[in-house]
């Protein structure tokens, strides 16, 4: 496992990093984006955020527009932001921004054309996490986080490994991807007709069943243009009722889906999985 | 002056908004953004801190990537961001990033084909506070600031108009464009070969001579790319000795000329023209 360094930008004492690597899972080469706290470069093992992107974002989106490198370095937080597919010339894609690069749903794929590279899930998972604990000072003390399709991908997949995360937030998450346009036309894609397939990526599917409760934070703009149609946060705190899952769920008045409100209550996330990771 | 409403994003309680509108002095369509803090809501009239961007940028760099809406809505500051060039496809252009839309350097030109449109220093100084002034709760204390290319904007705006701000402060200006590679190629262009023109824009020349004192603070990365080359400091420094001007420099390292140097200290810039406008 070998990396490559592309660019360092000191960042409130600690350092915005971007690297590239070969990817054996997706079978391409990938772009991750690491903040290392100031505390990383004094010799501290720091415990690692997670953050996945949404729709059309790369690892840059998060790292430039959140303002979170400031309480990350305050509180001694590693902050890894993965790509949201794979990438390549080779990379099977669609004119669509809601298919294919770009919108990779943090999935397994086992459909042609996709399944060639688009395993998301396994990245996420395993090899990532991997590859950041055997290169940087970061601990396998994990929570994770997302917006809109990253806060399905972030949801997901700590309702599915709830021994491996301390701790998961979504700002804005896609909730149900069953039920809304964005959801049926990936997973039609990416995981064929079987609805069988599709509810292991479902985060009210998975929190209705849940048994094991990872501590968990939303945030919802009530202003959000995608609301009703694509993110639908009722049914998931339905769906946590039904298991007795202590989810917590704010709504902000006029908030929308941008970046700002994300960057307006990422200090209250950070601090949240703070208290989880024991920092 | 009418003004229209494009975009308007909440952001820690106060709102972001992107409008366009005629601009008699640039004789074109122009768009600005404006963070109107909670206080503005609430019926408050709020001072307004003006920022200038660099080279490349729109009126959209600083407020996707500053995080200064956070301080700002804590303090009770307007910001308002205006584009770097005037707009459209009748304005003269070039091919390089350094020359023409993106590059307005914040003069009036001088020299045709740039001499239509190309009027940053009037639309900055007169035409847009007015603007604001009139369409917004924001009163007439006005302080200024910016970043490398609008580094030297703020400055030598600010250092031409003493009783037009209360503070003055700049990222990694360009300090002396007379003895530069940026400020002699865009000099040359928009003002021509007579040196006594480009004196009025430089902030070294104008800080030497300087009378009146506005507060002014410069913050500036020792591993900045442009240092030595385009920035120059130093000139700036050993000018503001001459007049006795009572600037504050600091010098960080390790940070560079991105935004990630910016949003690591624009915090310290808002308490500073808090002082200043007395907020």
């Amino acid at each position: 496992m070998s990396i490559e360094n592309i660019s360092s930008n000191k960042s409130f004492g600690g350092w915005n990093k971007q690297y590239t690597h070969r990817s054996a899972v997706l079978n391409c080469e990938m772009r991750f984006a690491i903040y290392l706290p100031p505390q990383a470069s004094a010799g501290e093992t720091v415990p690692a955020l997670y953050w996945l992107s949404g729709l059309t974002c790369t690892d840059e989106n998060f790292m430039q527009k959140s303002g979170a490198q400031r309480v990350a370095a305050e509180l001694g937080i590693a902050i890894i932001a993965p790509d949201t597919s794979p990438r390549g010339d080779d990379v099977a894609d669609d004119e669509a921004y809601d298919l294919g690069k770009g919108a990779g749903f943090y999935v397994n794929a086992t459909q042609a054309p996709w399944n060639r590279h688009y395993q998301m899930y396994d990245y996420i998972v395993k090899e990532l996490p991997e590859l950041i604990e055997a290169s940087f000072p970061v601990s396998g003390l994990r929570s994770i986080s997302g917006h809109s399709m990253g806060g399905h991908g972030a949801l997901t997949i700590a309702l599915k490994n709830p021994l491996r995360y301390q701790s998961v937030s979504a700002f804005s998450p896609i909730s149900n991807p069953l039920n809304c346009p964005w959801g049926q036309k990936a997973f039609t894609q990416y995981l064929g007709d079987a609805k069988a397939q599709w509810q292991q990526y479902d985060a009210s599917e998975l929190i209705r069943d849940a048994r094991q409760f990872v501590p968990a934070r939303i945030e919802q703009g009530n202003a959000d243009q995608f609301l009703e149609e694509q993110l639908k946060p009722d049914t998931l705190t339905s769906a946590a009722n039904v298991s007795g899952y202590p989810l917590e769920l704010y709504s902000h008045d006029g908030y929308d889906h941008s970046y700002y409100f994300i960057a307006s209550f990422i200090e209250d996330h950070l601090r949240f999985h703070a208290a989880h990771l024991k920092v």
